[in-house]
């Protein structure tokens, strides 16, 4: 009999429909399905060795996901601590911010008259809508909290802890600020000048001459002395956008100061840009081994589909498989007002921790 | 206080974690999320409306979805009659066929070397592969039961319900042609001149002249008629190509000869081609409204996704949320032995049904 | 000094703007820049090469080409023998038909109000219009033609010969059937059925019983035995679709009757579909190879791009650079009434010419 | 005779192939063709016209295009005050600087063996290679001009204005930062953190401590002042990214403070991305009128094309249709030493310039 090719050896087992399955079964029999389908599963299962292994993991989320209803996913993930450090755009946060102060998103039409919403002072996001004077109100709420602090550069990380603390004390709501607050996980957001809350830090110099700085070399160096503290890292990335740049920044950064780090040891990704036309976005994991972002021998996966649709099955089904892993991990510790520590070690923002022993 | 927006009436209620959720209960809570998201909870609302109204259903299906892992659910459809005419492409009949006929496709990567997979005969579709000596037995196996039939035209549709029975009968297995054998579902293939069973059929005139007489036009006539009984009608794409144009076109033609057909009363695909590059596959929903393909006051919905991961999911929902809603179905009746009947009354394919008659 | 990496050779040369530049200039200046611009001029050098080889060079069509303004352009193609053999979607033949007899697509608008247009009667393929009832009489036209032909099947390449010989003689326009017709470049179509053409012979049968028989088997045949008369190849595909896979099948099919065969040696394929979900359309050249279509070594490049931006920029470079050589092509030479002939030699319809010599 | 519907007024124009066409030529007959290369050809005119009215014109970058092979055009178009402002990512003005410096990219391949470049130190862009420790050299030399400047806080805008000055005192070459430096045109990058430059800041901590501040607040300020002062603009934006939204969030912040302004007069974007997953990126322009980032009655389009493809031919065709219209351009004249100016008048980083007078 002639002997089978070296090639085929897992065959696809079809998914076979079965009334009442939960989300990590559902994720269980798409494993061996193809095409995005089997990326999905594949991404529960790398999230799950994440948990397990010793590493700090960066989320990355980019797109409209807070006002798009994902938001307090991204709580959950925070405060259960599947994730160790966010990075953000800054409409995620400002989206969560508006929630959260008791404002809402709206459910809208992409077949929407433009010029009406334009007369009634509705701002559109694809199919979901918003006051636009509720969000002057948030920016103003943003620049009054911005006027009120110390006239000194603050990292976009501080300043965010700051900022989830004062909307916790002021609202006692849940969201992704007041959740990251209250686990103590730093929140970086790396282009906050491009957004609503970069607004409000702007207008907060209306009122305060010298108000509303960001050190945003800062927020560089912070996140790069994560990693050469902790040298094993993990990256879990939404949307692509400056915090998937961001997150691989910083493992590229700390290789410059320390021998021990080489680059992220996981990588799950859920974009929906494509690789062809160069972007970042849409680039490949693979593509990353060749900066060193990633290890070459990291365990990893890219899901082409949207948030919207992968991020809530992902997490319910993290939420049952991944509950006793949780329960053990080893993660790190933060403390972030100041200067932020981890593991009860300063994490300065105004130079690179040099580490120039050999990895032990 | 001020008046709030006409356009600002049903909030965006953010999707919460719950460990156990059912994949019904999933998509539930997704339909007030944006974006993709409720794109495919608005799918799974529509798709058991359909199944509460008293229309047929239609599916088509493009895509490597046999081969990828899905056939089993595209069985479970038809065997359950959550649909009642399957349009699908060759390929993904002859994947099926290759798989009920105890062979297997495999797991594999999307960067194989295919030069290596070339030398081992090993066909790749992306990251799943298959052996071309099993596909070459398949050509032939389809060849031999091509060249025992009759001398005269098949449309494809009485073709694949003959070659559906031999396949039960050989086999005794599960799968979609087996499937829609046994459920009397008529199974149309519009292009299957671009598929292995076209070059199955081809093979056959090698052994037999005069063998492998497909009557393509034959099946335009015979799914119009389909739609002249039945003038109520709903359609699930899966994948566009040219399924999605001939369940139109179904349509489209029947109207041409009955005053009581308006373009369909339901219509939900998903789809990943988009809308912009104007090609038929990924055009919108409301495009197909200006053709009468849909009736202008249609329950519609396009879900940008990977069928390998929105099938599963809204599948598993149905199963549960329409067990009841399909037991009291009122669902078209075929026999499909030489001409077709519906409900007990020939549908021909060689002349279309006039009704004329205004609409009751 | 350091070594320079091996791979590292080539420079990326900046594109440097300048007035005037023609065509084949422009991408010419793109050759050595990156992503989708230099695949572009690297299709532009491919096709070249294909012309200056002694190739048959197939040409896929899908995708609403002729609707969207670019049907002279594959006139132009077909009657200066830049192609050889045309394999197109039938709405693609069908439109040509419809401005080929003297009516007009419209400059449209994607933010048209569908209903409106339902109720005018006018159909809309994304941005473009047209009148439903000049339609209907085009169907009514093509109907009556399909009446008038013998009542034997014809492949689908017959039909449109006839079909584009009458629209020459009915009109004596310029466009892609009536091209095809007068320099004897065979058509194929094998979804016909999938289309307004094959609506209109289905239509013929109202007419005349019998008639509006399409041999669409024959076509596999007909056009792999093309392949194994001439057994090298090329294949340019704009689209995907049927029409990419038709043209691969012809050759996969070729080389099971002939030594001689061993895929395509040149490929060229604009698509905007892409790789990640496994379909045909927008599946890799690279994992083509894994199945025989293309050989390992053959000269290939895809382009993500719409055909619309794509196309007239190609064709014009190319009318420029590839005067000359085309001038001196050795092109096959067909006969295209009844049986084909190519070079003199039948090609049939119902049964494949079998070469079991090996290749010289 | 039966009217004509409203709807079909202006026929498309197939587009007719011309040997010897230059690119302005080309897109001229692309204007009646549809889908994206209808696109283009509008995107053509429009640019035109925003060059023949008094208005403002940002110009947003990107994804890799300097790295791709772009940078030149960007250099010409800030060189000729094509644009008038710049906002870039920080990667596109990093790879200027590596070439400008004297470095190359290289050609490269998509199926590249990612360790082995990881191996050899080679980073991919796609298709595009590049010397890591070329890389790490440009990061030293960044880092010690950052060092070198005054412990103060300095405006993306101003430090990229330096670092421009520097870069042609040292190399005279022409490039994006060294036209802009020469042509007076202001350059934004909102995420400067979020790139190499921003690497280069960070280690020049390491050397100088207090440096490397950013005031990317600053950077919202001036930005927005630039729009009070003159309030008419127009946006065109390769890529979306952070530099689309921070040209769209100059405008938005802008009407905060003055009455004159009311949204972009023209905007022309050129991306890859779609709206259907929310995105900025991919939003469309309409959207953007609900925001007022777009004036409801702007002249605007957008176009589905890699910049790669879409840029060398539309500004090779201004360059010939543009040439005297740009010659009487009443551009804005900046100074951009310490606080900028516009026409003269100071354009501060520290408060917006408030107008409440009705615009005349």
């Amino acid at each position: 009999m002639k002997k089978k090719s070296r090639f085929l050896q897992t065959p696809i087992e079809p998914f076979v429909v079965e009334e009442g399955l939960s989300a990590d079964a559902l994720l269980a029999r798409m494993e061996r399905i193809s095409f995005q389908g089997r990326n999905l599963a594949t991404a529960h299962r790398i999230w799950q060795k994440m948990l397990q292994d010793d590493v700090t993991i960066f989320l990355g989320m980019a797109g409209a996901l807070s006002a798009g209803g994902l938001r307090m996913i991204v709580a959950y993930l925070i405060a259960n601590r599947y994730v160790d450090v966010l990075v953000s755009t800054g409409a995620n946060l400002y989206h969560d911010l508006h929630e959260t102060r008791g404002r809402r998103h709206y459910v809208g039409s992409t077949h929407a008259d433009d010029a009406a919403l334009a007369h009634d002072r509705i701002d559109r996001v694809y199919d979901t809508y918003a006051s636009e004077e509720e969000f002057i109100d948030n920016d103003n709420w943003v620049a009054k909290f911005a006027a009120s602090l110390d006239k000194r550069p603050y990292t976009s990380r501080e300043f965010l802890h700051l900022l989830g603390g004062h909307l916790w004390d002021t609202t006692g709501q849940d969201g992704i600020l007041t959740a990251a607050y209250r686990a103590k996980v730093p929140i970086f957001c790396p282009a906050i000048a491009d957004s609503s809350i970069g607004m409000g830090l702007s207008q907060a110099r209306q009122h305060v001459p010298g108000a509303g700085y960001i050190d945003i070399i800062g927020d560089i160096v912070e996140s790069a002395n994560i990693v050469i503290r902790r040298p094993r890292t993990a990256s879990v990335v939404l949307g692509g956008g400056t915090p998937k740049n961001f997150i691989n920044q910083a493992s590229v950064q700390a290789e410059f100061y320390s021998d021990q780090v080489g680059g992220h040891s996981y990588a799950l990704q859920i974009v929906t840009d494509v690789p062809h036309y160069g972007g970042a976005s849409g680039s490949s994991l693979e593509e990353a081994q060749s900066w060193g972002k990633l290890s070459v021998d990291s365990d990893k996966v890219s899901v082409q589909a949207d948030a919207t649709i992968a991020l809530p099955i992902l997490t319910t089904a993290l939420a049952a498989s991944a509950r006793s892993i949780v329960a053990e991990r080893r993660m790190p510790i933060f403390t972030l007002e100041g200067t932020m520590t981890i593991d009860g070690q300063p994490v300065p923002c105004n130079r690179f921790e040099e580490v120039n022993e050999p990895a032990v």
